[in-house]
């Protein structure tokens, strides 16, 4: 599983610090999370192979998350893509989305398929053999949906010596490895649990931006290994982050401790902060394993 | 007059390249014509004092000539705006942009003023008492505008000597300056051109993209001291030129030539060349006096 962040910071772009956008490389999927003004820019300038996106979630309809997505849908035009892409977002989304391109008469010439989110509970939005992507509402002044994606178990790993020493033939390595025993013809019964190992454990990754701190969350990420949660104020701004419905280092590495995930990235830094280290030096006491997101880094786990 | 390029490359941004956008400083405006993505960050970057802009005329709806608009227009709100803006543009700019910022529930704090641009021939669109626009209709694949932006004539420059030797009064001065005649005491008429000297000629400055190569435009563009206008292809592409309904650099030097512009300036050019000095190449046969627009150049006239 692989993190690119292509862009971090809240509210308004700069010259040097880019609104959100990362793209989740899982299984054989890239991922595409919110969409800033400028993330075509900077797909290209971290030479992310962005034509294999198929799929955009976007958060939330404040526009330093998706007003860089009518430009993004444009370009994957003019590049001749012909895939389809799908985009799962707030109701409304499509409607403002459509407009934007039918003004320009620059409708899509491939299939652009919005999925609408409307719901105040978790739901599981897209699924295929490998991954599956859930939502997970968040509380900010406007409808708001993390997510939580999800590697899927995957085929137990064949013991190699154990199935020679039983001189079992390649034609079962199949059924073995999706976990049945096998019969020998010599009548006897080999337990699936000595002819393999168990598989690696799956990897999954949660998106929380923008959010105020919300524990109610936390059962739903127990089992998550890796918890991107929005920071964007330190504890000085404390009440500000209460006024804005957004989060602290501090409330973020709450969450990540209480949820007992493996890794914390903290992103969406408000731009009044020079050091983004200082996050982490009010997290890390709470939650040591705490990661810090910044555009253009890219994180493998 | 100024003319700040902050980008002035056709079709998608990328790293180094970057969608339409220009301010034009005329007297004590500033005016930001185009506004495609990434837009407010090329302002940052060239240090455009762009709190100062009250003016925005967009051309036409194709994305890289507006899709930098809803994010320019939710910065000014974050950075506390109180004053109007007024937005020139296509009939549907406002129902785009209004859509855009109430999903995020973050309707502008100022006066937001749309002027939707229905008419198929030039009208005066602004005026106060230095300046007056118009638009030149334009033709290209949907309803587009270029614009035309002139100072008026200031007053008279006083002749300090004949005004002394004749023992005029400093009351009068401003009558004199208006262009008034003056009738001495004596009753002797001095007329105004022996007390003054001409204005310096006031600037102008016409914009033109995107558009098919239209020879309709040179009435128009009589009078004209500087003139921007698209050269999207070189020769060799002209076939496309004509398809997409743009221009190459020697379509644009011909109208500068045949209205009798003093300089062009040439941009939105494909990104496919890599070395945009082959467009002036092409034009100065043709026209001597081609400036080549580059994001982040400034003109000084």
């Amino acid at each position: 599983m692989k993190l690119h962040i292509l862009g971090c910071y809240a509210a308004t772009p700069r010259t040097l610090t880019h609104p959100t956008a990362q793209v989740l490389e899982l299984k054989n999927h890239l991922f595409l999370i919110d969409c800033g003004e400028g993330t075509q820019v900077q797909l290209r300038k971290y030479k992310v192979k962005f034509s294999r996106i198929s799929h955009i979630f976007i958060s939330h309809l404040h526009g330093d998350h998706f007003f860089g997505l009518p430009g993004l849908i444009s370009t994957f035009r003019l590049l001749g893509r012909d895939k389809e892409l799908h985009i799962y977002g707030p109701k409304g989304i499509k409607e403002a989305i459509t407009l934007m391109l039918k003004l320009g008469n620059s409708w899509t010439n491939y299939p652009l398929i919005f999925h609408e989110l409307t719901r105040d509970s978790s739901e599981r939005i897209f699924e295929d053999e490998q991954v599956y992507v859930e939502t997970l509402p968040l509380d900010h002044r406007i409808y708001t949906n993390g997510f939580l994606f999800y590697e899927k178990t995957g085929q137990r790993k064949l013991n190699v010596e154990a199935v020679e020493k039983h001189g079992i033939d390649k034609a079962y390595f199949r059924k073995i490895k999706s976990g049945e025993d096998i019969l020998l013809d010599s009548g006897q019964l080999i337990p699936n649990s000595e002819l393999t190992y168990d598989p690696p454990r799956p990897w999954n990754y949660a998106y929380c931006s923008d959010t105020a701190y919300t524990p109610a969350l936390i059962p739903s990420l127990k089992g998550v290994r890796v918890l991107y949660h929005e920071a964007t104020f330190l504890e000085k701004e404390a009440h500000l982050a209460e006024t804005t419905k957004h989060s602290t280092a501090k409330q973020a590495a709450r969450i990540a401790r209480d949820a007992g995930v493996e890794a914390l990235v903290l992103g969406h830094y408000s731009t009044r902060y020079q050091e983004i280290s200082r996050f982490a030096e009010e997290a890390r006491p709470i939650f040591p394993e705490v990661l810090l997101a910044d555009d253009g880094k890219q994180f493998e786990f």
